[in-house]
Parts: structure tokens; sequence; C-alpha cells
């Protein structure tokens, strides 16, 4: 599946402001990334690098006044997300060394404290994807999707006790619940072809079967047509944005995504 | 100074369980490893990576029954710890890409809820090194500071409605109010040679002037003989050790750290 | 300036074959990459990581039959080339960890066999970028550029028994002659703008006070307008394309460079 | 087994020197480091950085006069190497990334020239570990063994013109052979414990059946008491020492392995 995804952030600067951006997906085992734009207006010095999770990170200093970022890339995408109902959990000594961050408690998922309930949720299943598929089937059911609900992040502590929740919430508890049962569990923001109202979207992935398979607590069934654009141990690494200094207003944000008709030639 | 520091941490388990320990001193710029001992009993097999810090990490399944670990290390640690009164401050834009994981919150380090408090605490210092010891010192004149009085892991948030703590959540609330300042800074844990009582310690580093300098909240001078074991955005990163499944007991944790006369020779 | 640069690469399998390629430039302190494109034709599965150099490598396999790769992107790139005559030595002990690959001999770069002929060339010149820029003067004053008349990939040592070479061969010299006087040293290939006739370019970037500086034996003076695709320790790490396998044609190939307008928007 | 490695090196320097040295093996899949030493004398400052190849490779500055280093370890290491006739060939599309960079050719390593001689060695044999069994019983039995016979470091191409060679040289032709084959090699400087005379030794790995296997083409049979000090893609990667300026004599080398008859405690 072709897709097109954009990203625009528009901002009005009192003062220079410097910033920390992951807004460029990289070309991986489940998308490729065939053309891509990076606009900046007014165009400003910009320079790149890799985070200690494998992100392409922008630097740049905003200038004072108006200032906008405008990412747009044609992708490649899975028309499937790959499943795999009986992928066996990976004993902790033999999962491979990349993986282990990925089992420790962190910012926004407290898995330390998640142990109890994750063994009620996946009691009676398998160990390994069906334990994870037991857990977003528990916080599909039990906590209600609101898209847009949420401005301030919160951690999985704080989303089991709401009733409803953003996606980077659910996204957040389900991690913590992995996590808590020895699975490696790891954020990702990215797009959603299927997304409505179509936002930046956040999911998880989870370590059975020796690969990461995706897992989606909004989503009925798991569409394909993703994006990674970041991967995290949560919402703390992976902010598509980050600022310095006094706080700034982000005047609008567009995201968008449409299916392509055929490859970009 | 030449220090030979030890930890013995013994574990008597119901089952096999996998480890993951930090326990492994490396030679950096302050600090050369002369001689070291990493002994298991009994003996099992164990492997070792780095992790995205740099540090040194061993796996290894204790097996069922008791076992114990005993690291030693024959250590020339700095007299004194580096401090450079009136280094200046970074910009953002000018930091090394290396430092910016230690700008963001991180799960015991909240670094986005103190901007106000650390702004009073700063008021009429220089921009930089001089910050950060305004921090350590307010830390360390408004919190007591009392070993052993702490075993959950805190965070800075919840450090700040304390009137006292022990060394690891002087450093977080140390190190989330720099970060406020868009100061990185980063958790350190290891021994320290003058600790009384002997126990494993925690600080933190701050990024100014253009390097690393060592901060601790606990110390009303800035002693010499420190050993860096871990580094880290906080607690979470640097546990010495991660036991998983089950939780055990650890029965017996004896740190010692004592000054050589003369170089290991 | 701003530049758009493609390459185009087209073959005919007779069967198919599995290519590791290097065409994607990455945003850097030098350049800046708003928009670019990387079009498989017919359009297979790839995957891209980072290698130990940090460029970006894409991994496929080609089909049987005819396959094209066209690459394209739009670059903001420095107008002139930062210079820095005066710029002083780095004693070994000081140089970042991170340049220290760059200082060992490497497939092209015999660099311990050059230690008498750099300290002729660089008599009497100050230690640092002067002496890097006594080797450059002392190629391009020697050694005949000859576009397009090497094909084999030859070693600095081979190059030194010429009297012409291609840039590559030029940046072989170069690279050995600094690394024999313990100044790091590494291959870049990409685009120049100037460049006649066009093709892809390699030059080479020693690290003299504090930071790299780049150098291009085969240029009267140092244009800019340049965009790195990749760096290496000389060209064996650095091939735009590498092909396993029996050996293939490479039908054609089309590199452009063109200098846009306007920044693109 | 448990063994204990030392090495000594002595030096006079006439004047200050600064040095990169790799003589700290690391604990990995096939080897256990429960006890080391790395003395200095007379004691100077040291720093260790890991290489791109994973290596804990240390910097200083040799004071003048006379100067020596000593390093021992007690390591756990295989009984036997393991070895795997029948594992198959890994197809170059299903490599993981890591390996990649031993698939190229390098300073010694001319792996572009050995496609024809590597096609012969192995007709007939199973692709993937039987082909490089193939080349090590080719390279052991055309050419003679002579430990102390070389001096300067050779590449593949010069190897195969001579009759006699290092183990160094055997490691240097086994891998150009297995690259040529499209199998990635790198080479492994160590100890063995049953090497006659003793000395550092040189052998090589293939990756073959989803692993890194261990191949000696100096050995009838493949011993185990190995220790891995350093990995790279051929000698210029793995020097125990690199020094730099003027040449300095290394006045003694002293090697030793015993193997212990218990595990240290």
């Amino acid at each position: 599946m072709w897709l097109r995804a954009s990203c625009l952030l528009e901002f009005d600067f009192p003062v220079a402001t410097p910033f920390l951006l992951m807004l460029r997906p990289r070309s991986g085992t489940q998308q490729w990334i065939a053309r891509e734009e990076y606009l900046l207006s007014p165009s400003v010095p910009a320079v790149e690098f890799t985070d200690p999770f494998g992100n392409l990170c922008q630097r740049l200093v905003g200038p004072s006044g108006p200032f906008s970022i405008r990412t747009t890339a044609d992708i490649e995408s899975a028309e499937e997300s790959d499943a795999a109902p009986g992928a066996p959990f990976v004993e902790v000594q033999d999962l491979p060394d990349s993986t282990l961050p990925f089992l420790l408690p962190s910012r926004y998922c407290e898995s330390d404290r998640f142990a109890e309930m994750a063994s009620k949720i996946v009691a009676g299943h398998w160990a390994g994807y069906d334990q994870c598929q037991a857990i977003v089937d528990y916080i599909r059911t039990t906590i209600q999707y609101a898209p847009g609900a949420g401005q301030q992040i919160i951690s999985a502590c704080e989303v089991n006790e709401n009733s409803q929740a953003v996606c980077r919430d659910m996204a957040h508890l389900g991690i913590a619940l992995c996590r808590a049962l020895s699975i490696p569990a790891r954020m990702v923001v990215g797009y959603l072809a299927t997304l409505q109202p179509m936002d930046l979207h956040a999911w998880f992935e989870a370590y059975v079967g020796g690969r990461w398979y995706t897992f989606d607590p909004t989503q009925q069934s798991l569409h394909g047509g993703r994006v990674a654009i970041a991967y995290g141990r949560d919402a703390a690494d992976v902010a598509v944005y980050t600022q310095f200094g006094d706080p700034v207003e982000l005047l609008r944000m567009e995201v968008r995504v449409e299916q392509l008709t055929s490859p970009p030639a």
C-alpha cells in the first residue's frame, strides 16, 4: 500500500527557540520511504543525528516570528501488520541484548507495579503473543478510546484509573503490562492510514517469537497502513517535537494520510 | 588515589532466575581499573553486553539454591572531583548530540514540572555551573540526607515533598532541576571512598562549560575517591541488578571501599 | 546554495541479485536534505540500516531483468567549504575517540608506508591544517587529475607511482599522507556542483583544530556546493553500490547536479 | 576450562609516546572474564573507549624512559570451539546488518580478487560451513604454518604466493576466500591455550547457519581454550598496540597461558 503522509506544525516564536524534532521516518522492515520532504519556512540551518533508539532527529533554532515545519513522505507500507497467534514467549536469557532496555520500567510505564494485574489478565493464555493479545483485548474492552481527550501525558498507573484514554495512554498501559510479564515492549509513534479523525498515532510493539510484533489497543482489528516515525521506551522518548526555553504555543498542527493509487515514479 | 572497592550480593533462589547486572566499572576519564574480579558462586555461564549508555552489563541465569556474586576492583580514582565555578551554560543548539537524551524528562525525573522551582532556586546565579551548584546547595540545605531511609525508588516530584531522602532521591531532584533549565544531567551509581555508612552511592553529573561535572547533594564538599559503575537517565537505567520472574529476596549485600597504600603491582 | 542532485543506475540482471547501496545523503552540519526520492523500478522490497560510519545503507534483491535505481535530492549546501589555515594539529592523546579509526592504515591507504614522504612534503609547514594543505598542493601539482581514467580501485602506494589519477585515487593518497602524520583522515563520496564532467565525486576530510575540514586535491580552490553521501576509511567502505553473486554489468549511470534558484517550497 | 592468560610488553621510549592498546578481553558468549589485571609501570593516566567493532581500547601516553604494560586475565573458556558441519550458507539478503561490513574487501583481505580461486576450492561442498572447512583444509595443506616467520603484515594476495605463513597471514587468506563466496568473515586476535610456541594467536570466524563459528587454519583440529581479545576486519583493526610518532622498539613481549585447576575464588 502506497501512502502519502504529511505533518504540518506552525508556531509564532516571541524569541529564537531551540528545537529537537523527530519527523523523518526511516525505511525499515515494514516500510520503504520512496520520497520525502522536510521544509522549514523560513529556511534555517538544521542538523540531524541518530538517537540511541535509532531515530533520525533534527535540531534547529526556530527564529523569532512565524515558523512552520512541513514534512511529507511517500511510503510503501505493509497492507497488513504481521500477526502471529501462538508465537512463543522468549525466555529472558534468550532475548537479544538490544531488547533488554525495553524490559525496564520507564517514565510512563511503571511496569514494576503491574505484575499482579498482568497475571490476572493473561491467565489461561499461552505465554507469548497470545498474552499480548489478551492485554490488548483487555485494554480495548475496559478503556474507551477517546481521541483528543488527553492533553497531558499520563503514565500507565494513571491511565489504569481512567475509563477513557487516547492512543498514547493505551499504548503506555499495554507496554507496562507486557513488561510486567518479562515481554519487551516499546512505543511507536507514526501514521495510521485509516485513523478517524486523522492525527498522529501511537501504538506499541512487543517482542515474542523472535521478533517485534505490532499491537494497537485502539483498533478492533490490526489494520496495516502504518508508518513508524519514532521508537522509544515510552512517550518521553518519542516526542515529535521538543522545544527548549519558555513554552511556546503550537498554533496549528495538521496531519494527513492519503492512499496513492500507484507507486511514485 | 588507589581504591579497592567490592560488592557482595547473596541470594537463595527457589527457582532458576534470569538476572541482569551492572557491576563492572569501566576505565574512563576519571578512573582507571587496574584489576578486577567478578566471581559467581556457584560458577554459571554469563555473557556481557554494552547498553545504550555505554555500561557493561552482565546476563546470567542464577541457579536454584544459594547464589552469590562478588565483584572487586582496584581503581585509581581522582583525589578531587573537578569543579569549575563560572563554567558557562551551553546553549541547547551547541550541545553535543550525545547529551540530548539527558535533557528529556525520564522515569524518576519529571523535569517538565520543575521550571518554576528551578528558576527561583538559581535566581541571581550565572547560567551554567553556578546554577547547578545553587541547586545542590538548595537540596542539601532543604532535604536531610538520611542514608538507608528509602527502599522504594521515588521520583523527583515525590522527593520534593519529603524532608529527608537517600542519595538516589537527592540525585533525582538535582537532575530534574538541571534539566528544567536545559542543562543536561545524568545519574551515576558507584562507590565513594569516604561514605559513612559504606554502601553503594548515587550522585549526578551536569553538562556545563563543554564537559560533564560531578555534583553530589549528599556531601558538604565535593570529595574525590569516586568510582562510577553505571550511567543513565535515572535510577531506572542503572540498577546494579535486575531480576526477572517472581521477586526474590536479597539475603545480604555488602559494600566495601578501602584505600590502597600503593598501586597494584 | 540549493542543489538538486540525482543519480541513476540501470542494470539488467540475469538472476535475482542481492544489493547493498549507499545513496541516501543525510542531513548534517554542512548540508540539509529538504527533499529526496529513492525510486526502484520495478518496485521491490528494500530495507535500510546504519553502518558503523553512520551512513544510511539500503538492502534489496534486484529482480532478474531490467532494474533501475534513481535517487534525487534537494539539498541546501554551504556556498563555501570551511577552510582554516593555521588550525593546529591535535595531539593524538587529545583526539576524540571517534576519530581514532581514521588514523589506522586501511585497504587503500597504507599510511604506515608514507612516513618519510609525508615528512618531506610538509617540511616547514605548521603542524595541522597547513600540513594538509601542503599535501593537497603536492598531489595537485604532481599528479594529473584525469577523470574517468581509472576503473579499478588502486591504493595510495599504487597511485603514488602514477602520473595521473581519478578523484578517488587522489583522495587515497591524501588520506594516507595525513594519517602518516597522525592526522585523522577519512574518505567522502558525494556530489560536487561544479564538477566537469559531472560524475560522482570523492574527496577527503582531515581532523585538525578540533573538527573535520574538507580537502579536495582535484580542485584548484576549495569549491562549496558539496553533498556528502557516505563517509568511510577509504573506497572500500563507501561504494555507492555493492553487488553480491556473479558480477553484473552496470548498463548506465547518470549523475546530475543542478543549482536551484529558490528553496523547495 | 579455566585459563590464566597474560601479556607483557616492555618499551624504552626516547620521548613521550601516545599509544592505543587492545589488551582487555571482554566477556562474551564463549568466554567469561572472572578476574583481570592491567598494570602500567610506571603508572600513567589511561582512558578506555569502545571501538566500532566493540573492542575495549585503552589510550595513554607512554612516558619517556622504560615503560611496561602487563595484563593478566583468568578466563573460563569453552573446552571445545563449536563446530557445525552442514550448517547452511545464509543468503546475503538474510544476513544481519551487523555482519555486512565483514563481506567487504579490507586492507589485508582483497576478497574481490579471490572469486575464482574460492570457487575451485569449495567445488563439491555444501554451501556454508562445509565450504569454510574446505577453505581451512586447503590453506592448512597448501601453506606451511611457520610461527615467527613473518614480521611485516602481508595481505591475502601476498600470502597466496608464499609457501609458508604465520597465523595472521593464514587467517587473512581464509577471510578473503570466505568473503569471495559472500560468507561474512572476521579476524580474531587472542590467546590459544595449547599453542606451541606460546604467543598471541590469530584465527578467523565465519558467519554460517545463523551465527559466527571459529576456524583456525593453523590447527589440525579445532582446539578450544581460546580467548578472544579483539575482533576486526583484518589485522589493521586489531593491533594489540598501535604507537604514534617516531617508531619505538618493542624490547620484550611475553605471552603466557596456563590452565587453572580450579575456578578463581
